[in-house]
């Protein structure tokens, strides 16, 4: 028996992510999280979110893994590598793919009303020019050797952007949206901050109204300050695939089989089925895609190993989706490897992801289970 | 026959790098390529360098292609990548390693002279604290959730570092630095810029005195400012592995294979020990461990396609020495996959790297040879 306000907590549990409010993983999190049944916690960085979910401060973590443009997310990998064994227990439970639009967010310039895209004047380094000057008044750049072809920014501004003296974004966001910031914002200062919706937050509390943000629609509503261009990103199907991780490890015996870096043969259920998190209801029938993410390393004088380890998902006849490799931090240019593959743990019914992963084990140095999951975009990658 | 004038030329030929003068790049050109040999030229970005070699413009171009502590250098991978088909020509030649060690460089305090690291007092955020408010004294940081056993920095001050405000250097510095960084300098603000020698330029411009840079001593000396910290790089063991590129194809038919993305079967002969390059004396001998760098995408809607590319490798016993993958940028999450193995494209006397060729060519959607040099850590990896 449980009491009224243990099954109160029970029913919402919560939930970490990359904060602060309003940033893109805020948004992710929103799409299986909704805020009438979770407590949405917003925290600094990805190993906070990973340290929470193992001490179980959180019952779900949501991390951004890869973006469609800009490849994976390095920080996130390297919490998955877990070089310090921080994170034994952390598994990935499900994916959330995010449409991803930057919009360029700031103060209008002092004098001026919002004008139309079309007559906007582009500006480079904060320094105004004539069309005649420049061609970048088409939105159009200037082709130099390394690029013959610059590419055509796919957004214009909505106000003259001279008076932006420095821009504030997440480091991954400026290589998202280099068209834009090459024709319209050339040579002004860029600083990265941790997160969109905190470059937002630096735009909002300066005084001076000359800097601008690379963020979220959401994150400038939120702070009260002025879209200056929409959808600003190179790219109209630029998205981000987050991952929901949780911890994993039900029993003593699997804790400690995660603590020595090879809990792959640990908990043999669905926890998250039993949980009915809501990513998870598709449940194994037949046709339903599943993932998996495995990291390892290879005895670096065994040659031909990374090749074994790889020979052993063709072997179990499953897909590869994708390849990923962090250094290892033992010694210089040893790496972890990390492998998507098409298959589940718990819903094996032909025992090949088992089979798989016993026969990693025989030819990895080390080994490392890290999750299973509905596919939410059920397309093969390889 | 040739003028004098046309064979200085020929003796002296342009080997581009990643510049400013004294940037890392800089140091490891230097290493391959002595000045009285060689006409050094700095270019601005990596895109920079590619766009000169294909277009005959240096022999030579050295880039940056990972590092020991944060890994690929995505820029360099998306060069290799070649997506919009401007370099096709381009391939490896040689492999460079340059032990890095980066410092902080600034001004000193207004009132201070330098002083010995066993007195300097550090700071955080650019403020001054004794070392009975806080543990940083010592050296260490307080522990958090996240990071409960946070690293010591290896290096400390040489003086106060309280007037530090602004801190410039290249991205992939700072992740090689923070111990050192979050440690002393916590909270100062970051901003990244082109190169770590332009970081230390910038520095020298600032009549302030408050804004510090992550650079090379040589940078340092170079524009003439002070070191305030040496060695500050988290692990000793940090290290750049840089690519020397050149212009590979040799006849219309080889560039013809270049431009459709299939230049695997393209020059047959060894150009680099032709050209009597420095790095490639060592001469397929006995024992001579060599590499090779082969970039291809995989048809999306054949299962099994990645791991039958891979498996390719195994097939012929050519040892995976490092995996990579970045956006394709064709489709969300499709992938442009790049493999090193051992082998040599002409040092071939079982036919093996052909073979693996003519295979992957076979699987994969497209594919391109980029290059075959020596291994100068002749030291299996995988």
């Amino acid at each position: 028996m449980t009491t009224g306000a243990q099954e109160e907590v029970k029913r919402r549990p919560l939930v970490g992510f990359l904060g602060p409010k309003a940033s893109y993983s805020h948004q992710a999190t929103l799409q299986s999280f909704p805020e009438y049944e979770w407590d949405l916690t917003p925290l600094v960085t990805i190993p906070d979110i990973f340290a929470a979910v193992q001490a179980g401060d959180v019952a779900y973590g949501v991390v951004p893994f890869e973006n469609s443009t800009n490849g994976s997310v390095v920080f996130s990998l390297d919490c998955f590598a877990d070089r310090n064994r921080l994170y034994p227990d952390i598994a990935v439970c499900a994916e959330i793919y995010l449409d991803v639009h930057h919009y360029l967010v700031g103060r209008l310039p002092p004098s001026s009303v919002s004008c139309p895209a079309s007559t906007a004047i582009p500006t480079t380094g904060g320094v105004p020019f004539s069309p005649a000057e420049d061609n970048a008044g088409s939105g159009t750049r200037t082709p130099t050797e390394s690029e013959p072809h610059p590419p055509t920014p796919r957004a214009h501004p909505r106000a003259d952007l001279s008076h932006i003296r420095r821009l504030y974004s997440h480091p991954q966001a400026w290589g998202q949206c280099t068209a834009f910031l090459s024709t319209y914002l050339k040579g002004v200062e860029a600083v990265d901050v941790s997160s969109t919706s905190r470059a937002a937050e630096l735009v909002a509390a300066d005084p001076t109204g000359t800097s601008a943000a690379v963020s979220s629609a959401v994150a400038a509503q939120l702070h009260g300050i002025d879209v200056l261009a929409e959808c600003i990103e190179d790219r109209p199907d630029n998205t981000t695939r987050f991952f929901v991780v949780r911890k994993e490890s039900i029993s003593p015996s699997a804790e400690r089989a995660g603590v020595d870096g090879r809990n792959g043969a640990a908990p043999q259920r669905d926890v998250s089925a039993e949980l009915g998190h809501p990513l998870s209801t598709t449940g194994g029938g037949k046709g339903a895609k599943t993932k998996s993410l495995v990291s390892f390393t290879v005895p670096h004088e065994a040659p031909g190993a990374l090749a074994d380890v790889l020979g052993c998902f063709r072997r179990f006849e499953l897909n590869l989706t994708s390849i990923n490799s962090r250094p290892s931090l033992v010694k210089p240019f040893q790496y972890v490897f990390f492998v998507e593959f098409q298959g589940h743990k718990f819903r094996d019914p032909e025992e090949r992801v088992k089979g798989v992963l016993e026969a990693v084990g025989e030819v990895a140095e080390t080994w490392r289970w890290l999750g299973s999951w509905d596919d939410q975009r059920a397309v093969s990658l390889s």
